[in-house]
């Protein structure tokens, strides 16, 4: 049984890194399209490139000082000295996965500019491809990661399950710093050029959005690679991983079997194939619409999650038997979730319904009206995804059993989030394709292609927007229920330390450290939103002084006889938002070791409830109130409420700009803070078990 | 003792309604001023009491309905007999203080405006004393209740401590519904009057604030009163019992003695003499500037805190014995907690310190960057009061004996709950004197009196908004101490029902159906804070279009030839409040219902703890990002970056506007709804014990 695990589980990462190597192959046999293409995709690729290697540069004395720390803790005896490797590891493949992604996707963006020009499905095709890279070489990497560690700690150092998981917990760690560095680096540099840009470009000196005479053009669509792309590879690699080891923790609590074990990863190697044929639906006639298009997609991704639901059921059978096959319904209710989050956050933020209609509407009445809508619309937006996350985890809970065992419960729980995600690889295409449709429309801009191809990369990205909802859906939802499954696997952990158990024995709501805990927890993610939002305003004040000093001191710009400096934009930009990413990772590193000794256990799972709530909430509410800003205001550009340049879409542009950091920093930052809070806890739990003061 | 307890409590109640007697003799003996001075505050009066009559009709179906709900219970046996009585109670008083509050405020208006004339020392004491009748009415009214109810209970119907704290807690019930009706729909009116004035006077018509042409302006005035001094005033009636009735029930529930019951009753009854004393130390000489006015009024308060510091701790010592005398540390903490609360929201919101300073500064990049820094400013300003509300519990859990006995701990924070609400008689005076000298300005203004009038009462108003920050630390510090005060006192009363223990055994927050509760009560408030702002945009709205009506249609309005049509607004205004204020209040009485239904007590219990934690997050947010916007735009006014009429300062009127919503409707509505939720779990405990799913 364990090597077959290995095998399959590694069979599962091979396929889809050959896939996303096959698929990346064909991206780059499409033509560049013409010189201008070509050179402008290059700078934004340059620029980019500069970017990771300054982020990563940061990011290595960040896990050269914790490597040091982990590894003292190992010496003194209060970790295995497994911890600082796979903490290690677990950073570097979630980098490497941000990496990938992002070098696709600015090979791509050329390619699909110049695709969009033969047609909109040509363009689609090359988006998705590029889209796919990423998708399949995040899970790929995740699953590699997964079993080459497994692999080590079976059969190589003969470690007991408990122990395995328990060092594996740890990569997931490693993995969520260094998506944290990549989602606010990323987050804020994208939003700090793309503010800056709009504000000195379309406002004060009157150009148009990608106009090349504006020199935060190239930073802007920089910010879109090292934000929505590298930033969202290296943070969906944390959630993919910490669902399945999380899960596997909560496996062997419950039923201390290799079985309980083996069905995450097993399910997600399904996962995998399933993904892979379904990218294969994804496919339309030429001359189809918005809407075909939109089929096309939605087919691939239904399929797969048909697919997995159906092959789900005899999985769960054959591995953990007769007596404990309902807890598919458990990975079912996590799958169903996830669509059902998605639908919602369609409805709240997609000019297609309610809600942002009326938002539209209230540009009528000025800027504070719709601020105030918008936000309301993103408060208000909060009830149905709990909702869901509620029913999901009640039915998760009780279908595994949770009534007689607490434990098979929780390990439900896990499975919900594994199955929300078993089908990633396609759901991320699918995700990752808009930022590559967006940048092609810069590049059809500045390059002066025909209006045809700007409309067509607009299409695909407006069609990007509905499924990156859906996208939002998944990651917020499983963030939830992972996070929940990390607190399960904090307490586990505890307890098999020494003197563990009476620090954990009173984890009533009532118990004044869990409450004083819960409160502190709540706290964090307001902070933390607080924190990035300052720091985007920051930055994007810098770019703002820069692109002005450039329009004043550059002459010809203008008329187009001088360039813009873009290298000193993008350099800016990198310099702000590295700056910025330190904070609010330290923070969140540090935070959960001085709660744990200031309250003790009973105190830190106080405050992992606590943050895991409000920080779902918050992440809810912030990226519904930026998405349907957002689209408000495409709306109004469609032309209704006065349409272009009336004074309903000035207001609606100031919308927008809130919502900015609201749903492409703040949010998605959030998301991963919740679980970081989780393991930085569970690896300095002996310490805090040790020297806590309560 | 209990006859001594009963006339100590009924005396102290007596003492603060004579006071607030004679010193509302006092106010009426000044002059009114001129003609059209007495017209205008005669329209302000009409207004506001025609006004409440229809919110208290409306109140009245509700409390009617809840009445033979409550009857219906009780006759079938899940309630004692009292407690339909004791609800409409407390309904009664919390209106009873909210009108007679608002009775003094519009009298008051115009002869501050008029004594103005003669010097700020003596507006001040005039508005001061207005102030002052509706703080001792407030806490009169409560202790009057509370003494009354206790009497009856004990010697005509001869119940046990038990049976008299849970009938007791029925009437903070029936308070905090109607405390919820005024602020909900006094909130709605005032910030709809508001908005709609400035936005078509100020804004398209160009008028001064305050300007007679605009129709909207005794609506204005109107909603000061009816939102901000009534409002104010049953909101801190049902705090001020709530916090009482909770610490005497788990008193009761820790030491089984009336000593216990007896403490918190005794305690402010003390506090009512002390602050009346307090009152006599706000003087000053002729000819005081602004800071030397701060200075009087902080003599005040801080006598009065101080003295029931001194006097407690001989009082606890007598009541309790020496075995229990360190619980008077629980009550310096949360007398101290809340003084500390109160500065940091002076800190996050006054113009004197750094964030207001810097969130002016980020006008000059325009609307969206004051708009996010506002946001940011409430979001961080949350970690302030979350640390001081986290160390005051845990100081008050364990100087009180917790770490032995938890029901002496959740007693002990229960009474740092009361201390903190000791000497509201004056700290509500300097709170709700602001309003009278905004009314007092704009009579000043309509009046047209001399520009040195208007100077003064702008003087009284702005002192009046740092004194609103300490009362706003004191009215959120309690409610979230209450408001666990109450959560422990629904477990209490759990466990003496039939079969109640057993639901309420596992309070874990590993437990699925407190996690669910714990994600469900967080999302309320939120979604009332959505619900509420959205009830501001659309009376907004309807203003709008009236005052937009006028213009267009009265003749000779602009040139001040025709009168406007003051009434007409007032009424759209009373209308859409009215309709405005139901839906809130019945989600927060139906959804503890239901949610006690579905997921049982422990669900409840996550419930409240959910609740209680992301409203007071939201709350602290809410009002501090508010008043930061608020003062940021007063500070750009006095001539930095621009001054008035500058890009900058309308940046800053957008901030504002947004802001209003934030810390008049929402902020103050979620601390009575988290109040609301334990209170309605309390009285439904019986039905969700038998008729519960899980």
């Amino acid at each position: 049984m364990d090597k077959l695990l290995v095998l399959f589980t590694l069979s599962g990462s091979l396929f889809a890194l050959i896939f996303a190597f096959i698929t990346a192959r064909k991206v780059i046999k499409f033509p560049e399209g013409t010189e201008l293409m070509k050179k402008i995709s290059l700078s934004i690729r340059c620029g980019a490139n500069a970017y990771l290697k300054r982020q990563y540069k940061i990011a290595l004395v960040f896990f050269g000082i914790m490597f040091v720390v982990l590894g003292a803790m190992a010496f003194a005896g209060y970790l295995t000295p497994y911890v600082p490797f796979a903490f290690v590891t677990g950073g570097f493949f979630s980098a490497l996965s941000g990496f990938v992604g992002m070098k696709i996707a600015t090979l791509a963006n050329s390619r699909t500019a110049n695709a969009c020009q033969d047609g909109l499905n040509k363009g689609l095709r090359v988006a998705f491809s590029s889209g796919s890279v990423m998708g399949f070489t995040v899970v790929g990497l995740g699953l590699l990661d997964i079993s080459i560690w497994f692999f080590l700690l079976k059969f190589v150092f003969q470690l007991s399950n408990e122990a395995i998981t328990s060092s594996m917990l740890t990569f997931g760690m490693g993995a969520s710093s260094m998506a944290l560095f990549a989602r606010v680096g990323g987050g804020v540099f994208t939003k700090a050029a793309d503010v800056g840009a709009d504000l000195v470009g379309k406002v004060e000196v009157g150009i148009p959005e990608d106009d090349p005479r504006n020199p935060a053009v190239i930073a802007d669509n920089v910010g879109d690679n090292v934000g929505d792309v590298a930033g969202m590879g290296a943070d969906l690699y944390e959630s993919y991983v910490g669902s399945i080891i999380s899960a596997c923790a909560l496996g062997v609590a419950a039923l201390q079997s290799i079985q309980a074990m083996a069905l995450p990863m097993l399910l997600s190697a399904i996962g995998v194939v399933c993904s892979i044929i379904g990218t294969f639906f994804v496919r339309t006639k030429e001359g189809a619409n918005q809407k075909q298009l939109l089929k096309a997609l939605s087919r691939g991704t239904n399929f797969s999650a048909v697919s997995i639901a159906i092959i789900s059921l005899p999985l769960v059978y054959f591995t953990l038997g007769k007596e404990n096959w309902t807890i598919y319904f458990a990975i079912l209710a996590g799958l169903v979730a996830g669509v059902l989050i998605g639908q919602a956050t369609e409805y709240f933020t997609s000019d297609s319904y309610k809600p942002t209609k009326n938002l539209a509407a209230t540009s009528e009445t000025g800027t504070a009206t719709i601020i105030i809508s918008g936000l309301s619309v993103g408060m208000i937006s909060t009830l149905v995804p709990i909702v869901i996350v509620a029913v999901c985890i009640l039915v998760a809970y009780f279908v595994s059993g949770g009534a007689n065992d607490s434990s098979m419960g929780l390990y439900g729980i896990a499975l919900a989030a594994v199955g929300m995600l078993s089908t990633l690889g396609i759901t991320l295409a699918t995700d990752a394709y808009g930022p590559v449709a967006d940048n092609a429309g810069g590049i059809a801009e500045m390059a002066g292609l025909d209006k045809k191809v700007r409309e067509r990369t607009d299409a695909l990205d407006s069609l990007g927007n509905t499924t990156a909802a859906t996208g939002k859906g998944f990651a917020i939802g499983s963030a939830a229920l992972t996070a929940l499954a990390l607190m399960a696997s904090y307490i586990d952990k505890v307890k098999t330390l020494e003197g563990g158990a009476q620090k954990i024995a009173d984890l009533s709501i009532t118990n004044p450290t869990v409450l004083v805990g819960l409160f502190i927890g709540s706290c964090l993610p307001f902070v933390f939103a607080a924190l990035t939002m300052n720091s985007v305003g920051r930055a994007a004040q810098s770019v703002v002084k820069e692109v002005r000093r450039q329009f004043k001191e550059i002459k010809g710009l203008m008329t187009g006889e001088a360039e813009a400096d873009y290298e000193n934009c993008i350099d800016i930009c990198t310099k702000a938002s590295l700056k910025e990413m330190i904070l609010p990772t330290v923070i969140a590193v540090i935070v959960p070791i001085i709660v744990g000794l200031v309250l003790g256990c009973a105190g830190v799972v106080g405050m992992l409830g606590g943050a895991t709530v409000s920080g779902f909430l918050l992440a809810v509410f912030m990226s519904n109130s930026g998405g349907a800003w957002d689209n408000a205001k495409k709306y109004i550009e469609s032309g209704v409420y006065g349409g272009k340049g009336s004074d309903n879409h000035k207001a609606a542009v100031v919308g927008d700009t809130v919502g900015d950091p609201f749903k492409d920093t703040a949010g998605p930052a959030i998301n991963i803070l919740i679980k970081l809070l989780s393991m930085v806890s569970i690896v300095f739990a002996a310490i805090v078990v040790n020297f806590s003061l309560l």
